[in-house]
Order: C-alpha cells, then sequence, then structure tokens
C-alpha cells in the first residue's frame, strides 16, 4: 500500500480509487509508489525539494471516453487530479503538482492528430500531441503549413497554448493562434466551445468567438476544466523568409534597442516576437561557463568581454525574421538596418552568416517552425541542473527594459547568479526572461535561489511589473501581487471554480485558484 | 404610477427602486412612462412590435460610483437592468431589453476617454465614447493614431467591440483589439482583468492575458457583467494606404472570388476584413429601389441589370484596402490584381477613381477611421423602417458562399424580399450579412419578415451555419441551434450566470441566457 495519499484522502479510498482507475485504463496506466516510473512525473528542476510536489499516483487515460471515466471516479472520491500531457515544462514545475500527494492526469495518451486542413490552414489536436508529432505529420504528409513551436521541441501543442507560451514565427503567440476548445469539467461534462457548439459546425475550428460569452481564454493558465481537444491556426509556409541578428556591443544598447523596436513591432514590420537573449544567455548553448570563469559569484566582466570577443556576439542580440516574397522582405529589411545603424558598433547577421553557430541555428530553426532540443545545453551552463525561470511583463520602452535589467542583475549578482535573460517583444508589451540557473546538488546556493526568486517577485510588483506565468512553487505568492481592490479578481476565480468544480478536484492551487478558499 | 413593471417586481418595489435611483443619479436621469423619454429606448425597428420589448424605465448613472450605486439597489430589490451606452444598434435590437417591462441602465452619460497612448498606442474609454467622440479627440490632439469604427458613426467604441463588433481598418476585429477590462458585477463588485488586476499595473493596456484565467471572453455577448472601461488598441497612422474595389459582373462570380480571397486573407496580403456586398447593398446607399422597380415582390433580373449598368457597379463588389509604405502596397496589390483578373469583366477602382459615388465615398472613410453615417442611407431602399441582419458565419470556400447565397436569396425571394447583402472575410472565416429591410408600416409584410427570419435560422443550422449575433427576437431561438451534447454549452453559461448573478438582475435572456433555468 503506498505510503504517500492526496491530502484529506484516506489510504482506503485512495486504494480503491486507484483500483477502480486501474480497471478503466489497464493496470500499467495507473502508476503509484509500488509501480515503476512515478519519479518521472517529480519535479527535479525547482529551487524546492522534490518531495514538496510529488506527486502520490499519476493516472495515463487513453482516450476522452476514459478519461471520463476517471474523472467521475475522481469526483466521487474527492481525488485531486494535476493535468499534464506532453512536455517537461522544466523552467515552471515539471509534471508535478501543486502539493505533494496530489495524482498526476497525465493526459500524453491522447496524442491524435484529429484533423488537418491546408487550404484553411489548421489543424486539430488532442493534448498529447507534441510538437515533433505534428511537425513529422505535416512533414510526412506534405502537407506546405509551418507550426510555431516552443523551444522544447517534446512540448505540448495543446498544452504550451494553455499555458499561454509563446513561439518564434509570426504565429508565436500561441493562444491567440487557438480555435475551438473540448473541455471536460470535474463532474465529467463535456462541452465544444465557440461554433463547435452546433452538432454539425463547419467552422469550429475557423472562428473563434461563437454565439454569446467567448469562454476559451477561461480554461487557459486555469484550474476550471480539462481541455480535450484544441484547433490550433497554422502559417502557410511563405514564398521566402529572412532570418537576422543585430549584436549590439554594450549594456546600454538595450534602452535605445528597445525604443527602436516598439515602433517597428507595433506597425508589424517584423511579423514574429522579437528575441533580445543577453550575452549570457545566447553564449551558454555554446560554450559551458567553466571555460571562462571558474570562481564563485557572478561571472566577472573580464571573463565576459573575453566570451564575447571569441564567440562574436553581443551583449545583446536582437534576433528576428522577415517572412513573404522578396520585394516586402526587402522593404522592411531596409527600414529595420536603418534604425539599428543608429547604435554604433551594432553588426548585422542573415541566413546563412555565422556557419556553425550553435545557436544561430537553432533559432533559425524556431523562426521556421522546425522543432528542437537544442536549447537545453543551457543546462550546462553551471551544471547541477536547478533552473526556474523568472518572467515579467513591461511596456516596451528603453526606460522599462533598462530598469528590470539592472534591478534583476543587480539582485542576481548580490546573491550569487549570473544574469542570463532574455526580452521577447510581442505586439505592444515585453516578456522579460530571467533565467535562474543554480547548482541543484547545493543546498544552500538553492535555498538562495529560492530567495532570490521570491524577492525578485514583491520588487517586480512594487514597480508595477507582474509575471505570466511561475512555477509551482511561486504560484499564490505572484497571485497576492494581482490583488487589485481586496484581491477582487482572485475572488472571482475562486467563485467560478466553485461554480464549475464544487469539490475542486481538478488541479487545485494551480496560479493560486484554492478552490475551497472564499 | 407607471403602468408597466418588470416582471415578478410589485409596482410598490418598482415605485421605491425609481425613487432611491433618482436619489443617486438625479431625478431627470431616471425616466419612465411619465417622463418623457421613454420611447427613445424602443426598438422601431424590428419585425415585431416594439411594445413586446418597451422598457418599463431607464437610469442613467453618471459614473462609476453613482453605477455601483443603482445596481446594488437593482440588486437588493430584483430589478432587472438591460445594459446599453451609445449607438442604436438598430439591426440587432435598438437598446431595447430583451423583455418588456425591464430596466435599461444607459451608461450613455460615462463617456470620458481617460487615456490615449500615443507611443504605445492605445486609448481606455468609458462605455457611453462614440467613434465620433474618439476620433474627435485624437483629431483635436493631433494624435497620430487611427479608430476602427463601425458603419454607424454614433456607435460606442466599448459596446460594439463587446458585442464582438468588425470594422473596416486592419483592426477592425474589435475584440481582438480590446485589452484590459475594469467589470462590475451584480453585487456591485469591480474588478481589472489581466495586467489591471496588479494595484499599479503599467500593462493594463498592453498585454491582454494577465497571469492565470483570462476572463475578458466572457462578458463579450454576455450578460455576466457590466463592462466599465475597456483599453483599445488603435492603429498608428500608417506610411500609406490604397483603397481598392473590384466589380465583378456576374452573380456566380462570388464562388471564384471567395477562393481567391482565401488565400489572400490567411496570408494576410490583404490586411483588412474584405467586404464584397451584392448590387443591391452597395446601390441602395445610392438610389431608392422605387426608381428602378415599383412592382411588388423581389426586384427583378432586367431591372437589376439596367441599375448594375447606370451606376457602375458589379453584382458583387469587392472591397477592401492596402497599408504601409508604397512599396508593400505595390507588391501586394500586384499579387490581388493578378488573381482578380482571372475573373472576366473584372473592373479595378483605387482611391480617387469613381468621383461622386456616395457608397465608394463612404466606404473609403471607414478604412480609414472616419466615422460617418451614410450607410443608413440603405434605410431608403424600401422605406418604412424595418430592418433585421442574418448574420452566419461559414468558411471562406467559393462552395459555401455559394451554397449560403442560393439559399438565403431563394427564400427572401420566396417570401417577396429582396436580397440585400454582403460577406466579410476575416482571417479564416466569413460573416456573412442578409440585411432583410421591410415596410414596417405593412403588418403583413412584417409578420412575412419575421416568419423568413424563423426559418432562415433553422436552415443554416441544418447545414452547419451559425449565426454570431442577432436581433433581441431571435436570441432564444440561435441559441438552441449550439446544442451540442444535450445543450451542454449553454447549461455552462447559465452555471456560470448564477454564480455571478444569483439574482439575474443583468441582461436577462441576453443571448439565450435565462438565470433562473437550470
Amino acid at each position: 500500500m503506498s505510503t504517500r495519499v492526496p491530502q484529506g484522502v484516506s489510504a482506503e479510498v485512495f486504494e480503491d480509487a486507484k483500483a477502480r482507475m486501474r480497471a478503466v485504463v489497464g493496470r500499467r496506466w495507473v502508476i503509484d509508489e509500488e509501480s515503476q516510473g512515478l519519479a518521472s512525473y517529480y519535479d527535479i528542476y525547482s529551487p524546492a525539494s522534490e518531495m514538496t510536489t510529488a506527486p502520490s499516483a499519476a493516472v495515463a487515460p487513453a482516450n476522452v471516453e476514459e478519461l471520463q471515466r476517471v474523472v467521475v471516479i475522481a469526483h466521487e472520491l474527492g481525488i485531486p487530479l494535476w493535468t499534464t500531457s506532453a512536455g517537461k515544462n522544466y523552467a515552471y514545475g515539471g509534471p508535478a503538482p501543486r502539493e505533494a500527494g496530489m495524482v498526476v492526469l497525465d493526459l500524453k495518451r491522447m496524442n491524435r492528430v484529429l484533423e488537418v486542413d491546408t487550404e484553411s490552414a489548421y489543424a486539430v489536436v488532442e493534448p498529447g500531441v507534441s510538437y515533433f508529432q505534428l511537425y513529422e505529420h505535416l512533414q510526412k504528409n506534405k502537407i506546405p503549413l509551418w507550426i510555431d513551436c516552443a523551444a522544447p521541441g517534446w512540448g505540448s501543442v495543446l498544452g504550451n497554448a494553455s499555458e499561454r507560451g509563446v513561439g518564434y514565427t509570426p504565429y508565436g503567440d500561441h493562444w491567440m493562434m487557438q480555435c475551438g476548445l473540448e473541455v471536460m469539467l470535474a463532474d465529467g461534462t463535456l462541452f465544444r466551445t465557440g461554433m463547435g457548439a452546433m452538432e454539425n459546425s463547419n467552422t469550429w475550428n475557423l472562428f473563434k468567438y461563437g454565439y454569446g460569452p467567448y469562454l476559451d481564454g477561461i480554461f487557459s493558465q486555469s484550474n476550471f476544466g480539462i481541455i480535450t481537444k484544441m484547433g490550433i491556426w497554422l502559417m502557410p509556409e511563405p514564398p521566402g523568409h529572412m532570418p537576422f541578428m543585430i549584436t549590439l556591443p554594450r549594456e546600454d544598447d538595450l534602452h535605445m534597442a528597445t525604443d527602436i523596436l516598439r515602433p517597428l513591432k507595433i506597425n508589424m514590420v517584423i511579423p514574429n516576437g522579437v528575441l533580445t537573449p543577453d550575452l549570457i544567455w545566447e553564449s551558454a548553448t555554446k560554450v559551458p561557463r567553466s571555460k571562462y570563469y571558474t570562481g564563485k559569484g557572478p561571472m566577472p566582466d573580464s571573463a565576459r568581454k573575453k566570451m564575447a570577443k571569441d564567440l562574436d556576439m553581443g551583449q545583446w542580440n536582437v534576433i528576428a525574421g522577415l517572412y513573404g516574397p522578396q520585394p516586402i522582405i526587402d522593404a522592411n529589411w531596409g527600414v529595420i538596418r536603418d534604425a539599428f545603424a543608429k547604435i554604433p558598433g551594432a553588426k548585422f547577421y542573415t541566413g546563412d552568416d555565422r556557419p556553425g553557430d550553435v545557436s544561430w541555428e537553432y533559432r533559425k530553426k524556431l523562426m521556421r517552425g522546425e522543432p528542437n532540443l537544442t536549447e537545453f545545453n543551457l543546462m550546462n551552463w553551471v551544471g547541477g541542473g536547478g533552473h526556474v525561470n523568472f518572467s515579467p511583463i513591461s511596456p516596451t520602452t528603453g526606460d522599462d527594459a533598462v530598469k528590470q535589467y539592472e534591478m534583476i542583475r543587480s539582485r542576481a549578482h548580490e546573491y550569487g547568479f549570473d544574469y542570463m535573460g532574455e526580452f521577447a517583444v510581442g505586439w505592444r508589451e515585453m516578456h522579460h526572461i530571467f533565467m535562474l540557473m543554480f547548482n541543484r546538488t547545493d543546498e544552500a546556493e538553492t535555498k538562495r535561489a529560492y530567495e532570490l526568486f521570491s524577492l525578485l517577485i514583491d520588487e517586480a510588483a512594487a514597480e508595477g511589473y507582474g509575471e505570466y506565468r511561475t512555477n509551482l512553487h511561486y504560484m499564490d505568492h505572484i497571485a497576492k501581487t494581482y490583488g487589485y481592490n481586496d484581491d477582487a479578481l482572485w475572488k472571482l476565480h475562486r467563485r467560478i471554480k466553485r461554480a464549475l468544480d464544487p469539490k475542486g478536484i481538478l488541479s487545485p492551487g494551480k496560479q493560486g485558484i484554492w478552490p475551497l478558499e472564499s
């Protein structure tokens, strides 16, 4: 009998639940402490012990019918189910649940590409479909559509979109490209959103809004239901495309670069999200830190300068792409070049420039929708596996970029860590991603990482910057920073949660939404 | 004492409610049967008596604080409030409530432009701000940003977006361009969505999604809350723009035109929504029907042909625009011309072609965000004022366009009405708008119009076409066509409605959501 059980559930009820779920999905698809493989659901990258979020079991239904029967059992017995699918989500908590003892609901076996419409350019996928799988499906069938993937190619198309992740082509706002959901509620009810609510609809995956309230958004970054199918728009292969990188030699070039980018993005001169990784992020996929510095604390300037020179990198590196017929690419590239030429020392690279540059190669793949795993090379920077992403949103201005950069860098250095970050400019806002890398085998360093992250949340909030997504351990903390008018929004989230899942069995605590709080 | 009261409310309670509301907003801002002006809230254009939806009163608070006190009174006393603001919404029911006796909550006095950010290109508006007002605000302050307006310039920026109306520039998907809401619930609770839930947020109107479930959509076409503020993205004035019209001589050119448009729209060669009005729609702003035909029943082919020749119009007329630097406009226009040149007899017009053409003039204004009221000339086509829009969504294919056109036209003719319609191609779908014009002073004709509309709903649904929006009288009927899995979606809507508005006081019955049904 397992020693670990969900909170508030007796060992007997839990054994009963597992037995009944095994009768639905088959013995091997209910994994617990006594089976092989439960550790694959642990979060072994966060700055906290993996046991604080270790599940008691995982259950993996093969299809919607099995899922429904599993959910009904969980609902009846009060078993908390934490949903995950393909991918690892390392920097935000892996597949682990919010709280130790919860049961992971793993949808990886529901992995059919249900439809691809070449003419209207969309696919319908189940939760377990990975970027690799969808890409291969299109390649194998010679369908001239591109996917837009997250950096980790093993990620779930549906899962990443529903967490509002972003990608690298002009279709990089994954949630915006989603069209049409099928969702299961905690009591097993199944419904379809938008036009899909019409029995024989021919526009479920063509028109997002349908008739009446537009619900899809409430099932993103949410624990209100389980998404079982999603339509996702795909980009027709363009007649041409041109990736580019502009290296900027000085740290304070960030200010001017950001102000240059704002109008280029708002006016869609640059159609995809513009990434501006710093020197360390963009070097860390190519070399380990130890090649340039083996001391304690953040890498000193002298070592940074040498690395920049050796690798021909900027302190900031502006990366984006152009897409379309050649005359349009040429016209836009002229505007972009003229704008960045104002930054002294800016160097311009396109397409086949920089042969053999590992980071440029995988960036180019991402910008043409070719999934890969190269960004995981970052893990070799310090070694020891620990990493967690701090991801505030800010206005796209030089002032904001520099303020955030200085705030985070100086705290990171104070706590003994490198600043490894990138800015991703969307349409009117920037995501700033600070990747906090630490040696998880060093207990003191891990503790410092945990504390630094908490401090950054509060300091960012004090300046009006909020995070768009976070690791399990900070979900409650960040929810509290969204406290306008006496926590009015989170009170509303909980009110909806109780209406849709009164027993609170679906992903309790996700994004700080605990069902039973008022 | 008023004779008309809300359902289930006694005359005494109603008088008490009005008295208490008058104490909040001032005497003149609670209008009832005994005051002047209640008739301005009647729906005098629908194919049903205006008395079937005549309100018992209207209340117009001046600001959020007054609104909150009014809502709290209504909540306490169980008074149903039907929200409206600026504009008339003629083809969908005017400002009238779903059911006779409800109280209109008129937000027209809450009409401040709260903020315009020139650099990040957005505005924050209250519900009563009209397109005219926002346009004039930008003009007066020499702010180089465009609005995107609905055809009626007196409409509410916030109201149209929250009903998911569409416009004519590249920012024509109004709900997509919305960013950040402030909403009041039925109990007076006020909250802000997205990044606005952070006390001192600097990105409320820059980043739509925030952290946690993305709620905004559930307050569109909805009765879950009252939107009190909205951020709306504005388009930076482009360096150039070129409106164009392509007239197509034959009815069956619709098939080829639609298949030509699909890839041009999906690939964003054409950045704004493409309208394809038929001959009658595009002529009716210029001439009355009686100039060409005074008989009964639909206009015969011979008269249509003569009118097309006189006015130099096509049977279909493809209207859209290009925006940006000249080389990009030129490149895209080349692609478009080559594509449409395959249709024999297609004629191409741009910019200053067609001097003196009334419809071309207002179309050009709409495509550069200049609000006007010219489209109301359509009302002169048959006279007698009655009109109602039937608005199904379909895939963007020639087969679907022709199938819908033939289905609706033949039924319209059978019932004795002209087909007056347009197709609006968005990204991957088309809105088809059939404007049913009838003489409302003719009782039999009005009755036939009512019946025709009902029949069209059922016949469209049988083929998988659903409406995106509708007139008061058809809200329930259309909701029932979205009945997948035993009405699962509408059951969910009602579940959310009861959680957020348990007494059911906000716009009961809107889009078929009646609070007290299970």
